[in-house]
Protein backbone atom coordinates (compact mmCIF):
# COMPACT_ATOMS: atom_id res chain seq x y z
CA UNK A 1 0.00 0.00 0.00
CA UNK A 2 0.63 4.04 -0.60
CA UNK A 3 -0.44 6.55 -0.15
CA UNK A 4 -0.18 10.24 -1.75
CA UNK A 5 -2.17 13.22 -0.73
CA UNK A 6 -2.32 15.15 -3.97
CA UNK A 7 -3.19 18.80 -2.29
CA UNK A 8 -0.18 18.20 0.05
CA UNK A 9 2.14 17.00 -3.11
CA UNK A 10 0.46 18.20 -6.04
CA UNK A 11 2.50 21.37 -7.17
CA UNK A 12 0.87 24.31 -9.46
CA UNK A 13 2.83 25.79 -12.24
CA UNK A 14 2.54 29.12 -13.92
CA UNK A 15 4.53 27.74 -17.32
CA UNK A 16 1.21 25.05 -17.92
CA UNK A 17 -0.93 22.64 -16.16
CA UNK A 18 1.49 20.26 -13.82
CA UNK A 19 1.55 16.85 -14.27
CA UNK A 20 2.39 14.25 -11.16
CA UNK A 21 2.77 10.96 -11.68
CA UNK A 22 1.21 8.84 -8.58
CA UNK A 23 1.05 5.80 -9.89
CA UNK A 24 2.15 3.32 -12.80
CA UNK A 25 1.83 -0.44 -12.72
CA UNK A 26 0.78 -3.31 -15.56
CA UNK A 27 -2.69 -2.50 -14.52
CA UNK A 28 -3.34 1.69 -14.47
CA UNK A 29 -1.73 4.89 -14.44
CA UNK A 30 -2.69 7.20 -11.98
CA UNK A 31 -1.89 10.93 -12.53
CA UNK A 32 -3.14 14.38 -10.64
CA UNK A 33 -2.64 17.30 -12.90
CA UNK A 34 -3.09 20.76 -11.60
CA UNK A 35 -4.25 23.52 -13.64
CA UNK A 36 -4.17 27.59 -12.77
CA UNK A 37 -6.98 29.49 -13.98
CA UNK A 38 -7.32 29.30 -17.98
CA UNK A 39 -4.55 26.63 -18.16
CA UNK A 40 -5.82 23.83 -20.20
CA UNK A 41 -4.77 19.91 -21.10
CA UNK A 42 -5.44 20.44 -25.17
CA UNK A 43 -7.67 17.87 -26.55
CA UNK A 44 -6.08 14.77 -27.47
CA UNK A 45 -6.74 11.11 -28.03
CA UNK A 46 -4.47 7.80 -28.46
CA UNK A 47 -5.61 4.80 -31.42
CA UNK A 48 -5.54 2.39 -28.55
CA UNK A 49 -7.71 0.02 -26.87
CA UNK A 50 -8.81 1.20 -23.16
CA UNK A 51 -10.46 3.64 -21.09
CA UNK A 52 -9.70 6.56 -18.79
CA UNK A 53 -11.57 8.22 -15.81
CA UNK A 54 -11.07 12.03 -14.94
CA UNK A 55 -12.12 12.75 -11.45
CA UNK A 56 -12.28 16.57 -10.43
CA UNK A 57 -10.76 16.89 -6.78
CA UNK A 58 -11.30 20.47 -6.24
CA UNK A 59 -12.07 23.55 -8.50
CA UNK A 60 -14.59 23.98 -11.47
CA UNK A 61 -13.98 23.62 -15.47
CA UNK A 62 -14.54 22.09 -18.61
CA UNK A 63 -14.74 18.67 -19.94
CA UNK A 64 -13.22 19.25 -23.82
CA UNK A 65 -14.40 17.14 -26.57
CA UNK A 66 -13.79 16.62 -30.46
CA UNK A 67 -15.90 19.65 -32.22
CA UNK A 68 -16.21 22.54 -29.93
CA UNK A 69 -18.08 19.52 -27.19
CA UNK A 70 -17.50 21.53 -23.67
CA UNK A 71 -19.39 20.31 -20.37
CA UNK A 72 -18.73 22.00 -16.86
CA UNK A 73 -16.04 20.03 -15.03
CA UNK A 74 -16.59 20.00 -11.38
CA UNK A 75 -15.73 18.89 -7.66
CA UNK A 76 -17.62 15.57 -7.52
CA UNK A 77 -17.56 14.76 -11.40
CA UNK A 78 -15.69 11.27 -12.82
CA UNK A 79 -15.60 11.66 -16.49
CA UNK A 80 -15.21 8.46 -18.32
CA UNK A 81 -13.76 7.99 -21.63
CA UNK A 82 -12.04 5.63 -24.33
CA UNK A 83 -8.46 6.60 -25.01
CA UNK A 84 -9.35 6.93 -28.53
CA UNK A 85 -12.37 9.74 -28.15
CA UNK A 86 -10.70 12.97 -28.20
CA UNK A 87 -10.89 14.64 -24.41
CA UNK A 88 -9.19 17.55 -22.42
CA UNK A 89 -9.44 20.04 -19.82
CA UNK A 90 -10.01 23.18 -19.24
CA UNK A 91 -9.82 25.28 -15.64
CA UNK A 92 -11.99 27.92 -14.82
CA UNK A 93 -10.98 28.20 -11.32
CA UNK A 94 -7.79 26.79 -10.08
CA UNK A 95 -8.69 22.90 -10.96
CA UNK A 96 -6.77 19.73 -9.46
CA UNK A 97 -7.83 16.47 -11.25
CA UNK A 98 -7.01 12.67 -10.76
CA UNK A 99 -6.42 10.52 -14.27
CA UNK A 100 -6.31 7.05 -14.25
CA UNK A 101 -5.59 5.29 -17.59
CA UNK A 102 -6.57 1.51 -17.92
CA UNK A 103 -4.42 -0.33 -19.14
CA UNK A 104 -1.69 2.48 -18.67
CA UNK A 105 -0.48 4.09 -22.25
CA UNK B 1 -17.77 9.89 -22.22
CA UNK B 2 -20.33 10.05 -19.45
CA UNK B 3 -20.24 11.97 -16.88
CA UNK B 4 -21.10 11.41 -13.07
CA UNK B 5 -20.91 13.94 -10.22
CA UNK B 6 -21.22 11.63 -6.95
CA UNK B 7 -22.04 14.39 -4.84
CA UNK B 8 -25.36 14.79 -7.14
CA UNK B 9 -25.95 11.43 -7.28
CA UNK B 10 -24.27 9.50 -4.43
CA UNK B 11 -27.11 8.53 -1.60
CA UNK B 12 -26.01 7.36 1.87
CA UNK B 13 -27.49 4.76 3.82
CA UNK B 14 -28.45 4.52 7.25
CA UNK B 15 -28.03 0.48 7.50
CA UNK B 16 -24.28 0.79 6.32
CA UNK B 17 -22.18 2.15 3.41
CA UNK B 18 -23.88 2.98 0.40
CA UNK B 19 -22.43 1.42 -3.14
CA UNK B 20 -22.73 3.24 -6.46
CA UNK B 21 -21.36 1.72 -9.56
CA UNK B 22 -19.72 4.60 -11.47
CA UNK B 23 -18.75 2.40 -14.83
CA UNK B 24 -17.92 -1.07 -15.15
CA UNK B 25 -15.77 -2.69 -18.17
CA UNK B 26 -13.44 -4.92 -19.32
CA UNK B 27 -11.02 -2.12 -18.12
CA UNK B 28 -11.69 -1.21 -14.75
CA UNK B 29 -14.44 -0.80 -12.09
CA UNK B 30 -15.29 2.23 -10.84
CA UNK B 31 -17.44 2.92 -7.67
CA UNK B 32 -18.91 4.94 -5.51
CA UNK B 33 -18.54 4.60 -1.63
CA UNK B 34 -20.20 6.58 0.80
CA UNK B 35 -20.51 5.99 4.61
CA UNK B 36 -22.15 8.24 7.51
CA UNK B 37 -19.87 8.73 10.33
CA UNK B 38 -18.74 5.47 11.99
CA UNK B 39 -19.41 3.00 9.06
CA UNK B 40 -17.01 0.80 7.31
CA UNK B 41 -15.91 -1.41 4.44
CA UNK B 42 -14.63 -4.26 6.42
CA UNK B 43 -11.19 -5.15 5.83
CA UNK B 44 -10.88 -7.83 3.26
CA UNK B 45 -8.75 -8.81 -0.23
CA UNK B 46 -9.46 -11.60 -3.07
CA UNK B 47 -6.68 -13.21 -4.50
CA UNK B 48 -6.55 -12.02 -7.81
CA UNK B 49 -3.82 -10.30 -10.17
CA UNK B 50 -4.48 -6.81 -9.75
CA UNK B 51 -4.84 -2.94 -8.08
CA UNK B 52 -6.92 -0.83 -6.89
CA UNK B 53 -7.52 2.79 -5.79
CA UNK B 54 -9.05 4.55 -3.17
CA UNK B 55 -9.28 8.32 -3.69
CA UNK B 56 -11.09 10.53 -1.15
CA UNK B 57 -13.22 13.04 -2.47
CA UNK B 58 -14.73 14.53 0.84
CA UNK B 59 -14.26 13.85 4.83
CA UNK B 60 -11.96 12.26 6.98
CA UNK B 61 -11.48 8.57 7.99
CA UNK B 62 -9.02 5.99 8.14
CA UNK B 63 -7.07 3.42 5.88
CA UNK B 64 -7.66 -0.10 7.13
CA UNK B 65 -5.11 -2.86 7.33
CA UNK B 66 -3.84 -6.19 8.59
CA UNK B 67 -3.23 -6.49 12.06
CA UNK B 68 -4.46 -3.88 13.27
CA UNK B 69 -2.67 -1.01 10.75
CA UNK B 70 -4.76 1.99 10.46
CA UNK B 71 -3.36 5.31 8.46
CA UNK B 72 -5.73 8.66 8.41
CA UNK B 73 -7.65 9.36 5.37
CA UNK B 74 -8.61 12.57 4.20
CA UNK B 75 -9.40 14.62 1.19
CA UNK B 76 -7.24 14.77 -1.74
CA UNK B 77 -6.14 11.04 -0.89
CA UNK B 78 -5.55 8.19 -3.24
CA UNK B 79 -4.63 4.92 -1.58
CA UNK B 80 -3.27 2.28 -4.14
CA UNK B 81 -3.19 -1.12 -2.89
CA UNK B 82 -2.53 -4.96 -4.37
CA UNK B 83 -6.04 -6.31 -4.10
CA UNK B 84 -4.80 -9.03 -2.85
CA UNK B 85 -3.36 -7.22 0.27
CA UNK B 86 -6.37 -6.85 2.93
CA UNK B 87 -7.55 -3.08 2.80
CA UNK B 88 -11.24 -1.73 4.26
CA UNK B 89 -12.19 1.93 5.25
CA UNK B 90 -13.51 3.42 8.55
CA UNK B 91 -15.46 6.97 8.14
CA UNK B 92 -14.88 9.33 10.60
CA UNK B 93 -17.19 12.42 9.35
CA UNK B 94 -19.30 11.83 6.46
CA UNK B 95 -17.11 10.00 3.70
CA UNK B 96 -16.99 9.98 0.30
CA UNK B 97 -14.47 7.94 -2.11
CA UNK B 98 -14.22 7.00 -5.09
CA UNK B 99 -12.33 3.11 -6.01
CA UNK B 100 -11.15 1.88 -9.30
CA UNK B 101 -10.65 -1.98 -9.49
CA UNK B 102 -8.28 -3.05 -12.49
CA UNK B 103 -8.85 -5.12 -14.07
CA UNK B 104 -12.55 -5.23 -12.80
CA UNK B 105 -13.32 -7.78 -10.10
Amino acid sequence: MKKINIFETGAFSDKGMSRNILHDSPFFKIINFNFRPGQTMPIHSHDIEGELSIIILDGEGEFLGKDGYSIPAKKGDALISEIREPHGIKAITELRVIVTIAPPI
